[in-house]
């Protein structure tokens, strides 16, 4: 039976509303008067248009671009699911806020969102460790680490609604510093288990469905990973139908905080950029706590990590790339965030053909740009 | 019989030398000390040693990316092969350089452009009009449009060679100003035709295997265009054994120009974005006439012209997305560099896991970015 929710949490869940439909079809018709043929931009031109619904206007003007990476410890990392020791998740965290010859960061999100003008947050949502103190270092954990999965719930439901609420907060930060279209990124040795354990549960998935190889697992971890799925499963403690509960039984601090950050995004009718598994994970919790967070969902790639693909599919999402990518820290959004935005630029500074002078095709009111 | 090249044009081909072995060794052993899973940033990480061996660098520093749209007309649009007029050739042209509210050019490339800092060139290569005067329009022009490829050679060899030499020259002045990713991109009512019987002839294909609807032509039309090439080849008006040969009795200006700014780019060591269909054909014959061209060619997205796979197999490429472009002016690689300025950050600023004190997996040297 869920438990009400905290009062905080239950409004951010209603403040997310549909796009603006009007806005879509202004866009729509925008688009088809642009010079250029019918279509021809491909995707690009369905995501201009889904993006004139969230920012309400058939010429969207999403600006600054932000990556907030949430870090945290999963205690079904002492069952032996990853490549790599617990160590990493705080050295990581060090790692993304280091000075470095090139500026702050030197992890592959700093690189990154360098080059394409992002802006990354980072935050402390449960890392097993004693964090040194860095004035760009959020701090927002409760507890460093989560309950083992497979033996009980991660954490309770009062850890995940504070946790939520913490996201939401830096992402009503970050919108406040510029940010319109946000990635959601994450750090965490053991994260993909849990997120396989939540898509199963959401999903009615079995655990080898959804159980990948992660930062790149061995056959025998793999096998001990679907297994700690399974056990967790097995539990039974949680029901699909309660998906704060699930969160709670199944998920992880900073997968929880992800989910804050796309539902408070979602309210602020901002663009968030939903990049692999464990980011996917927290949006399947997201659009079963509000279905209107899906108009505000955009898929970077699609990742190498198993699952991914039914994620997207529940969603209704089509990635914009298959690179092979499996490093999470919100990587891969932060790659998708220039198509994005030159799919608004397209709608929004364009001319028309009738601006343009542009003679149509024969038959239609269309346009060439080049070739045929 | 291949008349001998001009001198400077076999000087340019010479020009043309293997990217630099040393640099991407060196690339992938730093690659695999950086704080990320070996193989983690998937296809990322061998774009990013590819730069290494074209900028000569372990840490390649690419920064400035200019797209050069050549513009050209066709002999044979008179013979249906489009959905649009030739008018609009020199209409977009109009539209790539004209001001606007939020800056210089009208056109999908100039709003894609703005967003990812790219300089635009326009670049009239035989357009069939009388163009205005305009400080930021280059002229090449030697002929207005190409014959009609279906009754005779679309140009002469000479044609062709100062055709090329124009673009090499263009591509010279976007390197001097700034640019180290150069995308040649193009615009010319009916110029898939000649791009797909350039195709058909160099990789050997027959035309209804390499010809597709460019803008978007309707059935009857791509039976036309199939007709089109099928009596260009019939004439056997070249030989594949002479690339210049072929490009003359085949091809079109801006496809010349296209080629010389490839040839170019590569003999000063910088890398190209190859975007669609009718820049393929021009890198066709350039890895013909220069084999270590390849070295330097950096592919986009797949775009959604039959014929556009086949090109890109022969060249050995993988294309970076599937977004169903068909627009051409370069839009697809200017969309692409965010990605290859992204794989070479990653490169030359993510810290080695000696520098960040993160420990490695249990079996390896590697380092954890996130999930497992």
């Amino acid at each position: 039976m869920p438990l009400p929710l905290q009062p905080d949490l239950a409004a951010l869940i209603a403040a997310v509303q549909p796009a603006d439909a009007a806005a879509m079809q202004a866009a729509r018709e925008r688009q088809a008067q642009l010079t250029k043929p019918a279509g021809a931009l491909g995707d690009l031109e369905d995501l201009a248009v889904r993006l004139a619904g969230v920012f309400g206007s058939a010429r969207p003007d999403p600006r600054g671009v932000a990556v907030l990476v949430a870090a945290g410890d999963h205690g079904v990392a002492a069952g032996g699911v990853s490549a790599y020791p617990p160590e990493v998740t705080p050295a990581m965290v060090a790692n993304f806020l280091a000075d470095t010859p090139t500026g702050p960061g030197g992890a592959a999100v700093n690189a990154i969102a360098r080059t394409v003008g992002a802006r990354v947050y980072v935050m402390d949502a449960g890392v097993n460790a004693d964090l040194p103190d860095h004035p760009a270092l959020v701090r927002a954990a409760r507890r460093r680490g989560t309950h083992d999965l497979r033996f009980g719930a991660a954490m309770s439901r009062p850890e995940a609604e504070a946790l939520i609420l913490a996201g939401a907060a830096l992402a009503r930060r970050a919108v406040e510093e510029g940010a319109d279209l946000l990635v959601p990124g994450e750090m965490g040795i053991g994260n993909t288990t849990p997120a396989a354990a939540l898509t199963a549960r959401l999903l009615n998935l079995a655990p080898q469905a959804v159980t990948g190889r992660g930062t790149g697992v061995d056959d025998v971890t793999l096998r001990r990973k679907v297994e700690a799925v399974r056990e967790a499963l097995d539990r039974q403690g949680s029901d699909p139908a309660d998906p704060l509960g699930v969160l709670a039984d199944l998920g992880g601090f900073e997968i929880a905080a992800m989910l804050g950050m796309m539902l408070q995004a979602a309210a602020l009718r901002r663009a968030v950029i939903l990049d692999g598994f464990v980011e996917g994970s927290a949006a399947l919790v997201g659009v079963a706590l509000a279905p209107h967070l899906r108009d505000f969902l955009f898929p970077a790639g699609e990742c190498a990590e198993v699952g991914h693909a039914a994620q997207l599919a529940h969603l209704g999402l089509k990635p914009l790339f298959r690179l092979g990518l499996r490093l999470g820290e919100g990587t891969g959004g932060v790659l998708a965030a220039p198509l994005l935005l030159s799919a608004a630029a397209t709608l929004r500074e364009m001319r028309t053909f009738a601006e343009a002078g542009v003679p149509g095709s024969g038959a239609s009111s269309g346009v060439s740009g080049s070739g045929t």
